[in-house]
């Protein structure tokens, strides 16, 4: 990254890292995460049926009592392992506990990389034991390089706002850059907060915040085994407790804790496999949420459109056939409007009659492109984020594993 | 191609072809089939809501009688052209239908190429006399040339039998490379027979034969425009009239219907952009239709399970995945087994303790690659063809209007 992003430290959320040497290429990929006694952890995980066993165990975990600590992996997924996968997550929990002296429970497990290898156990025995020598509230550098797979960049984002006078921090870094699809795609995101605010109230914030974020991102439509995305909050702003989404604190919070990670996810489309162009698909007017939803999915994931937004070629007949065939029922395809930034390119069910080449071809030539779809029959709107599909995708999925 | 197809010719179906400079590589652009009295057609059409004029068109046409005359132009596929659209396909009906002495609703239009360019008319009138000047029941290289895009090889299927000793014909062709999907494709058939058969049946036989192949086929997940099947039956062959779906007559008919269309549906997959692979995905085990072909559905479009293709890996975590993410209810994915060719390679929730790299490596080698689902749940089974995505499938898409 060129401009150092200023993480500001979250009190009482702890992180260290380490080289475990899971990943071949020796850098930075066990990551360790310590939460002060008293913080809350909210979560959500990816939708996949072939869920990875850190996943499963999380949950679970999760579900007993809150977390202490966070462990997470790149390199390894633990995803399609079966029993034995099952058994190295919790093993991974209890090495951590030890270390920490926690009780397994306490612990919630992350994995992210090449599925359907076991996880390296010794590597992860001696990493944990590593990364636990020197934890810090400063270390979000080396989490964030720590949890990289495909990335090219870290992605980090920091903000501070002031409740009632009383400065409140949020903190928070994801990766992934393939396999990237709404339902937590191959995304893992870890956010951190010293507000004081209750459980109901946190995972409300969290669910609300990753519907319109990492739910709204598409590289290329592969959902992910192993998604997960925590909120931590560690209780040690001096502030009033949140207890109400009806509050103006809980808005001021869950305002900055959106833009947070809106920002994170995407800056995951902006690393996405190959990706030139950063691609925001507008649907406004539809009848609900699901029509703009499916309309904006299948724009955003055409490969005609994918390979034509990589030209630069103002293609426009593909976005045309892409919102044809999204499913829309009783689609009236003359009350449609289509807009490549500014640039009016369909009304009336064919090319505007002011659309000039030259126009279109100005807009393809941006880097950050908007494409717009007008429905005229209703008030919904929604927002998916995007890339083109380059030769070098095809370059980086081919040659992932050798 | 290397083996030419011994096309034979059917009775009263004549075909004329000609370089109307629609496309501008000069190459064979416009083709006009004429049909002989009292020949019956049936078609199939796109679901795509944003279909082209002559869809529109010929749809209309059908509805008012039988057609005598089909009339296809490659190079511009007349859609999202709004109402010049329109008016350009039935200008162009009228043109061929004064040419040959019918009225312009016997005749029905078809267009394939760019999307949103008006049809070059000038050159559409001189390429209509031009191609009616020398008709011919032997010119089928000529009109399956024609009717080509970013087709490399042309698609040819010609098979003979015998109904209670008398000799049928059933000869086709088709094109379609790119924009490929189920319900219809960028994809254009044309089924000629000398069958004697009414009405009835014939629609019923196309309706079947397409639903289990051009129906099955999936290049890059995008549905055309303007697809479109059609099946005519000329009557001229010695036989006793097929008048039910029940008689033996009917049964062998449709067979080799079937047989012709999925062969000329395969080989459209095998001239998919930039395919260096014919990938069959077969879901067994699923509890109906729509479930075997969603997880069908999956595997074939999704990029990484192509891009793994492209790259013989056997990164099997990537089919893993994407059943998982399929949306198929209570998947038991325990119960799952994962096979390439013969190859097991996922049980019991993970990795087949029989499975080795280098057996999952020796299938992937092949260019033909069949990836088997048993969902052990149900007796509905399900086939869908597919292709890789490779380097050259993002050039030809990048490039195809430069």
């Amino acid at each position: 990254m060129t401009v150092q992003t200023v993480m500001h430290p979250v009190n009482g959320f702890y992180l260290g890292a380490t080289a475990a040497k899971i990943k071949k290429n020796g850098k930075t990929d066990l990551v360790v995460m310590e939460l002060a006694e008293g913080s809350i952890t909210a979560a959500t995980f990816t939708l996949n049926a072939f869920c990875a066993a850190p996943v499963t165990v999380a949950k679970n975990h999760l579900a007993i009592t809150q977390p202490r600590a966070l462990l997470i992996n790149s390199g390894n997924a633990n995803a399609g392992t079966g029993a034995q996968g099952m058994a190295d997550a919790i093993q991974s929990c209890a090495w951590l506990a030890s270390e920490l002296g926690y009780t397994p429970e306490q612990v919630l497990p992350f994995s992210t990389g090449v599925i359907g290898e076991n996880l390296p156990m010794e590597k992860i025995h001696l990493g944990i034991a590593q990364a636990c020598s020197n934890v810090s509230v400063m270390a979000w550098n080396e989490a964030s390089d720590g949890i990289m797979t495909t990335d090219l960049v870290p992605k980090q984002v920091s903000k501070q706002f002031e409740v009632e006078g009383h400065t409140v921090t949020i903190t928070g870094i994801s990766k992934g850059s393939g396999m990237i699809h709404p339902n937590m795609a191959t995304m893992l995101g870890f956010v951190a907060t010293d507000a004081k605010i209750n459980q109901t109230c946190l995972q409300q914030c969290l669910s609300d915040a990753t519907n319109v974020s990492f739910n709204r991102i598409t590289v290329d439509g592969d959902t992910s085994t192993n998604d997960a995305c925590t909120l931590t909050a560690t209780q040690q702003a001096d502030m009033p407790v949140i207890d109400s989404v009806d509050s103006d604190a809980y808005q001021q919070f869950s305002t900055v804790v959106t833009e947070v990670m809106v920002e994170l996810a995407q800056m995951i489309v902006r690393d996405g496999e190959g990706a030139t162009k950063f691609v925001s698909v507008v649907v406004e007017g539809g009848l609900d949420t699901v029509e703009c939803l499916k309309v904006a999915h299948a724009i955003a994931l055409s490969p005609l459109v994918k390979t034509a937004l990589f030209a630069s070629d103002p293609n426009w007949g593909r976005i045309l056939a892409a919102v044809g065939r999204a499913g829309v029922v009783n689609l009236d395809i003359d009350a449609i409007e289509l807009f490549l930034g500014d640039v009016c390119i369909v009304r009336n069910g064919g090319r505007a009659s002011t659309y000039t080449e030259e126009a279109g071809q100005a807009v393809m030539n941006e880097t950050d492109i908007t494409i717009l779809v007008k429905l005229n029959r209703g008030d919904a709107e929604e927002t998916v984020w995007t890339t083109d599909f380059s030769y070098d995708y095809v370059k980086i999925n081919a040659e992932y594993r050798s």
